[in-house]
């Protein structure tokens, strides 16, 4: 039977941090986090990125992210998944997502970790915006476009 | 040309935690976190684990740590390397070693701080002493026991 997981998923309209996981479970012995940060970028019309703002349509992005963790956690045996993702403005050096992930060794941890970042990219239905000092672009790759909102 | 990197190799006498990074260097995306955390295992004779002691030729493993750092940054272009690691007791539930690592993106970030984490475990000069409750053990695995200690 293995230990059950507590998973916390939010959707954010402030930038993410790490939060310590109190009561760390007495079972788990690795903790794998990943944080996401606006990089500062250069664009070779726009200048220097300012910073992203993110929008979801919250209660599709809310469930999708669920989901994942749910799968996440059955699947590498996790004990605590959390997921947060900013919607709104986050400045260059601030994350927008973060996926924090406890097992009971490293491989698990890590394995999670990565799988739940990379599926989070793929799938959640989240847009990036990108302000630039002299101009704004949606970033390529994104699941859907808003209607009405593309550049 | 590389950004450089900053590394930050450090041994505590107290169980670690996560520290933010600031100022994030701008032109990094993404940070990956491990934490090995003592976990409460259960030993057939001896009953629960109460807490881990590590033990470390602090010089040598200074500079074991200071190596491996130096060889991920260069390894996974990484922009901040650091590697936190306890001596003395960690109760079940603390920390006893943080690999920070923060790069461009995510794929590097990861390999970096598996890679790290792997690499201190098989090398560093660092022995682990087990207290149950009902008992003392060294951990099975360590590099090398300190003459007149192994139980």
């Amino acid at each position: 039977m293995p230990d059950p997981c507590t998973i916390d998923v939010r959707i954010l309209e402030h930038p993410v941090e790490v939060v310590t996981i109190e009561p760390f479970p007495p079972r788990a012995g690795a903790e794998c986090v990943f944080l996401g940060r606006t990089r500062g970028d250069v664009h070779p019309r726009h200048g220097t990125l300012a910073r992203l703002s993110y929008h979801a349509y919250v209660p599709l992005a809310r469930r999708t992210l669920d989901e994942l963790a749910e799968h996440a956690a059955e699947k590498f045996q996790c004990q605590v998944v959390r997921i947060h993702h900013a919607v709104g403005e986050v400045p260059v050096g601030a994350a927008s997502v973060l996926v924090q992930v406890v097992c009971g060794h490293r491989a698990k941890a890590f394995e999670a970790c990565r799988f739940l970042i990379d599926r989070l990219k793929a799938t959640a239905p989240i847009w990036k915006q990108e302000l630039w000092t002299d101009g704004t672009t949606w970033s390529e790759g994104t699941p859907v476009l808003p209607e009405g909102d593309a550049s």
